[in-house]
């Protein structure tokens, strides 16, 4: 029974309150956007899913500050052991490769519990009072097309429904990332003690049960997985394929005395099929268990419902024999079927956008043993754009790149995952003769292939309006024009001068030190997902006369009363960031002091003193080594750069120290003019 | 209006919720001892009192598993500058040196605010269920010495009023160590968002306000601070003295041109005084600031009721000249006289002792800038002693130690602090012939020295019953006979098979490889301050016969039904874990599995299958280097040692690896045989 009507107007609306709709309230959190988030399901809580981290997600998590909580609660992957056949069809360790490719990342892969993950944000958007409504479903979604380019308008309403407890209280069905939902005979609850909130509030919730409301949004995000509500109102398609590759997954305890059961591995049977052995937290190993050995001939077909956990062990039995395995204890156990989705518009008008499963879905993360959390990266990459198109920083156009940067990516993925799905669930070759076998040879270089993808480290965003690169943006995205229409405004970088970072990917992280107190910290930590721009000076040997004189040069037009930083910067007497301005210099730390450097890097405040925290320097630490940042960048002491990064860590523009021209015109071909000159 | 009276029994009561009194209480949390911990003051927010953390206090919160919470939360100090007079008398910086000496340890010291710290004590113990009664008192304590020795009574009782809110909330002074109020004129709150559980407790405790309780102790800890009831109550005394020195202290966010103020600094002006500055977190600097020029021959008396934050800021500055230095926010002030005492006495029959202020105070830490929280430590050292008394594990005889190891480190440390306040507030010499000056570079000297001191890593304990090395128990520790009784029960040590370790020291910590996972850990992070104690087997090169054969001797010795793992070990069905067996490798991780180690390493569990945490490897890792543990403990790979650890870390004993007979000797001297063999 519907009892009342309410209404209500937002910035932002998000359907979905999975790790893609939480991502995006982390970014509306940080940056101060009305924001309301909205979860059918009555509780965070509703399988027992892992996900593996790659190196890239717990930079962003750490640059929303809560790295540190995953990396101490996930367990570490460090290794991969390849098991395969020996010429008596025995398995045996082949290979072993290091589980994330060193030196790529101050992280490294590891698996954490999605309950705990989904709790590190639902603790950072309560800092600025954002919580997830649950048991609240849309009904109706209206979208006012004549309105989606007036930047302050509200074109979207949306009609939603709170639920009762019943209805919001998921089936405890264990539902595989392409949908085919099978039952979990083994649901337990594995709420965590910092849940108990969650129950608080959903009993609140309850007092609002039955009523419906009509919410007014100048943005929405469906982040409502693979059966998106968001994205059939909008009429969208995911466009892929199946497999008849059916695996099944056990979450347990082994007992076993198989060598491994603590590394990431891959076993290849000589023809019982393939086991990926995934390590987790809390003595629970993952394992998937190729159910079918169909291969490229196509197999019989196969009887879903016989699935049990029983059956899923037997398997895993055959094919890691003549060790032995079992278990006293299962956590979950689940099955589906390999696949690969992918949307064919991640957004109507740049208004209404898709993220996650609900534009993009693949094999089962370790199916393959890869594939993990592009879902949440993609919801990065929107945030920022959105945040600052609503606060009237930035244009509009920059909204385009979400498609064009994330729908490349989406689709190299699914590929890639394709290619190797077939590589993993086929059966060895037994030698090179063995035409129609897989050749081990093959699945190790896929496999460190996939690393390397499944890091997320190599993301490298094509040219646009944000990210100045030679080439051409349509074919180095997905098709759309993102360039910069403005020929007057157009400019080129100078990837030259640091021959070691590429435009269009994010900034690697290693050591500095702040220069007024001797801190080491990494690059990255100081990057935080806050919505600012940064222009990092990379001012050089500032014993050199040369590069002195650029930085007092950059330092005067930047700190200038017609700077970009000023016309840009945030209205008078708004307590926000827009630009911040870095600067990183190469000389002996103990030779400078901050007031060698123009005072754009340290600001004066009245109450605060001067600003200690935006010089650094390039130089040994006492404790923790020296982090070589110019060399490791490619950059020349005797040269420099100066590197703009946009708010999510991506490289928009590298050009030299003292061309404040072409700053200007960048910041000039997106930004919205704040305060006159 | 007294009300009503109740009657409680527990193993340990703790009177006072300071750093030494949380410090007990998390020891009895780790290790499940009934624990009742009272504070008279209504909240836990009295000050604005700031905390230098050693080295050693972080690696002991590390152990309690929030070491990282106050690594994150706290400033970090790298560098320490000495600025002194120049020939002209304007002072220059003239040195550097590294803040924590590198190498001694894998933390640096910090600084951090007392509130951040209790809280993370707090968060600990209500795992267990324990929290903090505030607004509790003790009234009147009876000792019954007659049950003294006997293990299971409760000789004392304790009578404790519950007071009521205006009776609990305390006077907003400032309280030097010494135990010299001051008001301070500029409190303010600084209630952290996670202090509102405080509040609702403290409203809870205040319906039992004006009731009486008496509670019968096995153990009763006065950490009550410098005015200890408990101390008064037994009649022990504080010796030492006072000096004329008078300093204050300004919390404050400084506006000025020095530009060391983020850096640890010792300012000696010509014939102004002196100035320590310890910058702080959230852009706070600590001053300290000495407001009496009085040298060793006596000055004019000070009328301390003189003192304001105006009158300290204008003494900075006489010092800081030429620099300029203000604010515009004071957090926090006070002032000081230097003066060191400790204790006669650290306990009555080993069953009411003291820690923290209630035994031993000196100058406010950074006063001279390093006695940093040897509080807390002395509370450290106790706590699992009792605790494993309590549990019937220990004989009593282990409780003596406590005096003789705790009161020769403090003794130390006050002559050590003594010297140090008289070189720093004394006047800087001219030059090599003003003798009545003092030499910077005797005061540099100091200063290093006192940096080592004050790390909390040089601490090494004499020979006792629990710690077998050379030499005379009394001459070592405080003059107590701590040794071992029973001659037949005396074993020795050999230094010599870890030539880097020293018995009686906290075990250093390196990375070290899990052999089952590669996982680089801490050395020291696998030693859980959890009251087991770890018998450690560096079984050196497996790859040689000898070695091999080694290890499987003292595997079966160790695993064998007369044991001493077994005969001290829990009863049966107890879920405790008295020893800890771990045994670390030198051979190729890739070469070897757990199945090389006997089963005492990798204990089965008919649910958890095979324990895989206990067998390491010193090898090369993919990410975090080499830990070379085997040549930073000076360890021959081909030879091997048994290490004894304390559950406080601290090395009992080193021996050969197959000499089991010393192992079981060593525990017999002192455990309590819990199952027949």
């Amino acid at each position: 029974m519907i009892t009342k009507n309410t209404t209500d107007q937002v910035d932002v609306l998000i359907i979905g309150a999975g790790p893609a709709g939480l991502m995006m309230a982390a970014w509306m959190s940080a940056c101060g956007i009305k924001t309301r988030i909205v979860d059918k399901r009555g509780t965070k809580i509703f399988n027992g899913q892992a996900d593996g981290l790659q190196c890239r997600t717990l930079e962003i998590f750490d640059s929303f500050g809560f790295g540190h909580r995953a990396w101490r609660d996930a367990n570490h992957m460090l290794e991969i052991c390849l098991w395969n056949p020996n010429s008596e069809g025995v398995i045996q360790r082949s290979d072993r490769i290091a589980d994330t490719i060193p030196g790529i990342s101050h992280f490294q892969q590891c698996v954490l519990h999605q309950g705990r993950i989904e709790r590190y944000f639902l603790d950072t958007i309560s800092k600025s009072g954002i919580s997830v409504e649950r048991g609240v479903m849309p009904t109706k979604m209206e979208f006012d097309e004549s309105l989606a380019e007036e930047a302050d308008a509200y074109p979207i309403t949306i009609t939603l429904r709170h639920l009762s407890e019943e209805e919001a209280t998921p089936k405890q069905s264990a539902t595989s990332a392409n949908g085919a939902g099978i039952e979990d005979g083994l649901f337990r609850s594995n709420m965590a003690a910092d849940d108990t909130e969650d129950i608080i509030r959903k009993a609140e919730l309850n007092n609002k049960a039955n009523t419906v409301e009509v919410v007014k949004a100048k943005y929405v995000l469906g982040a409502d997985g693979a059966h998106s509500w968001v994205r059939n109102q909008l009429g969208f398609k995911l466009e892929g394929e199946s497999t008849d590759y059916i695996w099944g997954v056990l979450d347990i305890i082994p007992i076993t005395d198989f060598p491994d059961i603590r590394m990431r591995c891959a076993i290849h049977s000589a023809s019982s099929g393939s086991v990926m052995v995934i390590p987790r937290e809390n003595k629970l190993v993952r394992l998937y268990i190729q159910l079918t050995t169909t291969n490229a001939e196509g197999g019989q077909k196969f009887d879903r419902s016989q699935i049990t956990p029983e059956y899923i062990l037997a398997s895993a039995q055959k094919i890691m024999a003549p060790y032995k395995i079992t278990y006293r204890y299962c956590d979950w156990w689940t099955a589906y079927q390999i696949g690969q989705r992918v949307g064919t518009n991640f957004s109507t008008r740049e208004r209404i956008f898709l993220a996650g499963d609900a534009v993009h879905t693949h094999s089962p993360k370790a199916g393959q043993g890869m594939n993990v959390s592009m879902q949440d990266v993609k919801a990065y990459n929107l945030g920022w754009k959105v945040a600052s198109v609503v606060k009237g920083q930035s244009d509009r156009s920059i909204l385009k790149t979400y498609q064009s940067e994330r729908r490349r990516i989406a689709q190299d993925l699914i590929d890639f995952d394709h290619r190797f799905s077939r590589l993993f669930s086929g059966r060895p070759a037994k030698d090179v003769m063995d035409e129609e076998g897989i050749s081990m040879a093959e699945f190790k270089s896929a496999f460190e292939k996939g690393n390397l993808f499944a890091s997320g480290t190599a993301v490298n965003y094509g040219k646009s309006i944000i990210v100045v690169k030679e080439g051409d943006a349509a074919e180095q995205g997905d098709g759309s024009d993102v360039a910069t229409k403005d020929k007057s405004l157009q400019i080129s970088s100078k990837e030259s001068l640091a021959t070691k970072l590429t435009i269009g990917m994010r900034i690697p992280s290693f050591k500095v030190l702040n220069q007024a107190d001797a801190r080491p910290w990494q690059f990255q930590e100081l990057l935080k997902s806050n919505g600012t721009w940064r222009v990092i000076v990379f001012a050089g040997n500032l014993g050199s006369p040369r590069q002195a004189e650029k930085l007092a040069t950059i330092g005067k037009s930047l700190g200038g009363h017609e700077s970009f930083v000023r016309r840009f910067g945030p209205k008078p007497n708004k307590n926000e960031t827009v630009f911040e301005i870095l600067g990183v210099h190469a000389g002996r730390r103990q030779k400078t002091t901050i007031f060698d450097f123009p005072e754009i890097f340290r600001t004066f405040d009245e109450r605060d003193g001067w600003d200690y925290s935006k010089i650094l320097v390039d130089d040994e630490s006492y404790h923790e080594g020296h982090g070589h940042l110019y060399d490791n960048y490619g950059i020349d002491p005797e040269e420099g750069c100066v590197v703009v990064l946009r708010p999510d860590q991506y490289i928009s523009y590298i050009g030299p120290v003292d061309d404040y021209e072409s700053l200007d015109k960048f910041f000039s071909s997106f930004m919205i003019v704040q305060a006159d000159p």
